[in-house]
């Protein structure tokens, strides 16, 4: 088995890059983060890469501070649906909050994505960092991180419930007899629960994944514990590989404890790789981008992360300032990170700032040594795949174009896609419904021993 | 103005047709309700037929009674972002409830497909006519049919509010100063009403449309005051062209009173026309597909429209009973027209069900009567346009190519799509922003005159 694991990629569409000002670079077009043709470019591009996933991020609150392209972007659902039409391989998956959202709607949708894409939907579960996200849906306030991750537990549970309403073979459709399906497959979930009730069944059928790929992607003890139990796969970041094999091993052993494989459960770090033909070259696109960051913009970027909160008013070159609380109820182990680093290596606010608005990374430079680092990371177990993003103009093209190659050479990377499916490429079994599988006799079981 | 009035036509895609009956047609494919390939030919077939929309209907409560193709279809939203895809030219209208949704994710969704599709979005405004639907959103009891227009009336306004939220020019993207929008020309809606708080502002820009087109479905009295108030186009359905023809005189007539012109608003009966190269040809379709009716189909039909009722319980072939105020939280207004119409014409309880579960209606014929039939209704000023729903198998197929053309010849139908948009196409104007409405001076007022 362990030498059949192959490297999962996904690749982040976001428009006009993760940063404050990439959008300002001469060769990055400014309002791509609503031009379905650019979104269209990338996701035919990752699909030439024989990647496993686009991914589309997403936020519910946005003010004046926000970062440039999260002001206006597509809505997930609806630019995935899109995308679904003009791809045929690559998996969709997208971000859609416990928090401010219904298992209804959020089930069936997915649902219907699978069906539309022939078995290629996912959902990034989060559960809304920002506290302004209340003021969008009339709640008085934003639920603590805690509550959030309970909400999210059970939202899942309600949702993988209704994926099961109707068993696989539910509907028979006999044109003879007049019989359209078999009212035995069909199942009412009835869940009542702490913060959910819902009876159903969902009205579509189950789709050809059986359940639709669940990304969870809070890295918080609460995001791991909830990924732990029930995800598919997780969304992470991380600096070193050190920390990445940490995570890694941590997330592989909570699933254990839950009764689940190692293998069961994939982690995605998510990297901005940047690819020159010298590693002068990489370091100048750096550069590019990197020096177009103003110091209020690099602030502002920061203070998202905080909940929006304001660090102009500190001073820029004295030790990054003790915040106590603040952030520990939004992108919590973002802050968490951000706050130990400052005190570790003892930054001021200014060093903080513009590291965390420009990180450079570790993979900077030749295709070779970017695809080195891949596969060091991938074969010494701090990743089973990555979530691309690209942080300079033209970065996804230059790393389908001149790191894929490389890493199919040298055997660790998929030549051409195992399956129609998402969940097929990522090598995951499909769930078996649950009331199928309480129907089995002993002998069932046994016969598939 | 009134010689350059043009017909306009959309197109229900519901795959196995509208009745419980119709995927048992040897030549209707009974897993269409799900085939994103049987939408695609349906939709591109409706925009080689130069139609204004693709329609795509919606339900939230389902059980072993409904209808077939009802039990497992694509979810609105996502279906229309995908046929966006594989379109150019044709609107995207489809079903969203307000009784069961939340203003900024609905508001945000309709903005999204309104980007990816260049202008073609379109909303039909339902408030949900089934009481089960509360039990699959967590709800104690469905509200009442006068609860739920009011929620439906602010939660348009609050989508049109976010709709808002930046002026058209707002994203200037000015890389050389680094602005990338104008801070006056984004805006908080900060709306506190009686069902919904929701501060603003919405993370995607003003669309192409200005606002996506708003149909309403509903044509009972809270319905049309509805309609009259705010919606672009009315979804309605009428047996005699002197109904339809009271109906759109008194929703002009409402409209007015609102302060609009009666070329505001457009109004769509749906119709389901069935051709024949004979009148022969055409009643013998229509036949075919009633005869696979059986009477428990129908009465599990006509028991839909009042939440589900259980009519087995009373004599077939005695009067329709008395049912007092079953129905009147429904599909209300098409509940009081069976009651009515059972009552005058002393129908049987078999005779209601089986001409509500396989209405023949009056467009059945030659491309010819069809043609003029169409032609009548619309210069007598019965509809603006209609609704197709195809009955039949290839009924829009037939449509499309054998009463179209005749349209045309007769002047009354385009030959090509006037606009990019589903907005312009229908002859409707942008709406302005109301920000930028506010800033202006008289001067620009007289200068615009």
């Amino acid at each position: 088995m362990a030498s059949e694991r192959k490297l999962k990629l996904g690749a982040i569409i976001h428009g006009v890059g993760g940063n404050m000002a990439a959008w300002r670079h001469p060769d990055i077009r400014s309002d791509a983060s609503v031009s379905f043709e650019f979104y269209t470019q990338q996701a035919r591009k990752a699909e030439e890469g024989k990647f496993d996933l686009v991914f589309i991020a997403d936020g519910l609150f946005i003010n004046e501070k926000s970062i440039p392209h999260f002001l206006n972007r597509f809505e997930p659902i609806t630019i995935l649906s899109a995308l679904g039409a003009v791809t045929s391989k690559i998996g969709l998956v997208g971000t859609l909050s416990t928090s401010y959202s219904e298992p209804f709607t959020v089930a069936r949708q997915f649902a219907s994505l699978d069906h539309i894409s022939g078995g290629r939907a996912g959902w990034n579960v989060v559960t809304s960092p920002l506290e302004g996200s209340a003021l969008n849906y009339g709640k008085k306030e934003h639920p603590s991180h805690d509550l959030r991750y309970k909400i999210a537990e059970e939202f899942l549970e309600v949702a993988r419930g209704l994926w099961d309403s109707w068993e696989d073979d539910a509907f028979v459709r006999d044109k003879a007899s007049g019989v359209f399906f078999d009212s035995d497959k069909m199942h009412r979930l009835d869940h009542k629960g702490q913060f959910f009730s819902v009876q159903g069944p969902l009205n579509i059928a189950r789709s050809k994944q059986g359940h639709p790929i669940v990304f969870q992607a809070g890295s918080s003890d609460s995001g791991r514990t909830l990924a732990a139990k029930t995800a598919d796969a997780v969304f992470t970041g991380h600096e070193s590989i050190e920390d990445a094999k940490r995570f890694y091993q941590d997330v592989k052993t909570r699933a254990a404890a839950y009764g689940r494989s190692a293998d069961d459960i994939l982690i995605f770090p998510g990297i901005g790789p940047i690819v020159g033909r010298t590693q002068e070259e990489a370091e100048r696109k750096y550069e590019e981008i990197a020096n177009l960051m103003t110091i209020e913009n690099a602030l502002n970027y920061l203070g998202r992360f905080f909940d929006h909160f304001d660090f102009s008013q500190f001073p820029l070159d004295e030790p990054f300032p003790d915040l106590g609380d603040v952030g520990s109820n939004s992108f919590r182990s973002t802050t968490d990170k951000i706050k130990q680093t400052a005190k570790e290596q003892r930054l001021t606010l200014r060093q903080v700032a513009l590291q965390t608005a420009t990180p450079k990374g570790q993979f900077i430079g030749t295709p070779e040594k970017v695809a080195d680092l891949v596969q060091q990371w991938f074969e010494e177990k701090a990743a089973d795949g990555f979530i691309i993003h690209s942080s300079v103009p033209g970065g996804l093209d230059d790393f389908v174009e001149l790191v894929v190659p490389i890493l199919q050479e040298r055997g660790i990377y998929r030549e051409e896609y195992e399956s129609d499916t998402l969940r097929g490429n990522l090598g995951l079994a499909k769930p078996e419904n649950r009331y199928t599988l309480a129907r089995r006799t002993p002998q069932d079981f046994v016969k598939s021993c």
